[in-house]
């Protein structure tokens, strides 16, 4: 029988529940509060964030399942062929959205999402994507995140790593700076069912991905968090908050999205760093910010790292 | 006699020193320091940052003069008839660009620009724009900033002002947070020669309110930058640059267009703010933050108050 969008929407929530237990037990300072909202059309979500930890100055993990007339705007930047009913469709969408900013520039910053998106003339799909931001890379680390990314989407595709570790390179992109946002990691969009695959195969690819985020962050944050680190690494890390800020506000097609179709800022907003700098025609000084600057490309095959 | 590209492009040139030396002298901390850069395309500009003085934390005045052969897209987003003779079409842009942060929240960030814009096929404009941006809003000085800008566009027209303002809080506006991003000031862009105007008569105008720029912040400046302050006010401070950062990389079509265009991306972002923080679902507590608030709002009448 096929997958109902109930079943997705509330193991989606059940996600959010899981992955806001271990990650606040693994930061060991602070929770995650809870934020119920209704969305203008129908619907609503679940905001939860978590302040001033010991490990994470600011997390947000935000679930959402909402639905309404699809706008005519919408159905274009999704290429739907609007002349048939569009009067008559209506959206539905569901997922959960993460963005962590751990206080120690030695723990990187992580984004997850995990969506699902379906009009009702029977039209769907899932999206998603985890991609890592070490403020400071450590070849090791990125290396180790990829092969749990690759094992994650081997048990479902041989095929999928490599496809969608190249669409998070191109994805995770700021052409304005000719680097990516961090050390990559996988970013899929559109998954249907196609000759190979089920609704219901691609409903559990997207099931490991969303399972996969909490091992992997509580272990990064637990083998980092307590390294030393000094005021350039501090000030190192409030200019790469400055270019995450970058890129979630003029390249993100999801935050622009949700800016310009009336979304709830205050969720949208959740992935913005707590504070962030710049500084003018920045010139790299220490060993550490050029080996990471040397990393943030394009095409580099962590996996075999 | 028409008036020419290098007699415009000039005069920016000039209004560039003569604004960052008035500004400078009031500062009493620090100097412009001057960058030359060149464009991919053609031609170039300089860009003047001063960082760190006695009241400016960071204060950037960019001026440009570049061409080259007129992009599809660029043409495309200006609606210029490509079908004729776009293979031949070159443009030549040429402005100043305006953006302080002080340190000390009583004092407003600023942002002026002004531009020249033409094509190969004739078609040219003017543009620009005076915008102040108060931390806290003091309403006899917003009053006096708004009878400023309206003494300077009376000179010229008087029905500019009105038609500049009410632009301006239609342009400095966020929309996902319902509120505009200062007290606004004037906006205006495409203006050409027409029945009631030559193109001298409009450059004349574009003078007077780059001229103006310089007596209107060096006072405002002046009157508040040894005003008292305290924690609370530098919080807030920090909230609204990150308004401003929202605004600047969602919203500002310059910037947008800059970056998205391979504009030189450190003159671009030379308007980032220093510093900027964001709260997740900021309640306001203080008075000020308050009284603030009420007044980011579309059609308040400045010049009546």
């Amino acid at each position: 029988m096929e997958i109902k969008r109930e079943e997705i929407s509330q193991w989606f929530q059940s996600l959010q529940t899981k992955i806001c237990d271990q990650v606040a037990s693994e930061d060991e300072g602070a929770t995650f509060q809870v934020d119920e909202w209704q969305h203008t059309a129908g619907g609503g979500g679940k905001s939860r964030v978590l302040l001033n930890g010991k490990v994470l100055e600011k997390a947000g993990v935000n679930y959402s399942a909402v639905e309404g007339d699809a706008p005519e705007g919408l159905l274009k930047t999704l290429e739907v062929n609007t002349e048939k009913d569009a009067a008559a469709l209506t959206f539905f969408a569901t997922g959960v959205s993460i963005v962590m900013h751990p206080s120690n520039p030695m723990v990187p910053i992580i984004h997850m999402n995990v969506r699902y998106f379906e009009l009702s003339n029977g039209i769907y799909w899932f999206g998603g994507g985890i991609d890592l931001t070490p403020h400071i890379i450590d070849r090791q680390q990125a290396a180790w995140f990829h092969k749990e990314l690759k094992k994650a989407c081997d048990q479902h595709d041989l095929a999928y790593y490599a496809k969608f570790k190249t669409w998070a390179d191109e994805y995770f992109y700021l052409p304005h700076r000719k680097e990516t946002r961090g050390v990559g990691g996988i970013f899929f969009d559109r998954l249907s069912a196609d000759g190979n695959k089920t609704k219901s195969d691609i409903f559990e690819f997207v099931k490991s991905i969303g399972e996969c985020f909490a091992p992997i962050y509580t272990h990064l944050m637990h083998i980092n968090k307590q390294r030393d680190f000094n005021d350039k690494h501090i000030a190192w890390q409030m200019l790469r908050r400055g270019r995450y800020v970058e890129f979630n506000l003029v390249w993100d097609r999801g935050t622009k999205f949700g800016l310009q179709t009336g979304g709830r800022t205050e969720s949208i907003l959740m992935s913005m760093p707590p504070t962030a700098q710049w500084k003018y025609d920045y010139q790299l000084t220490e060993d550490f910010e050029k080996e990471t600057m040397e990393l943030l490309q394009k095409g580099v095959d962590w996996s075999q790292i």
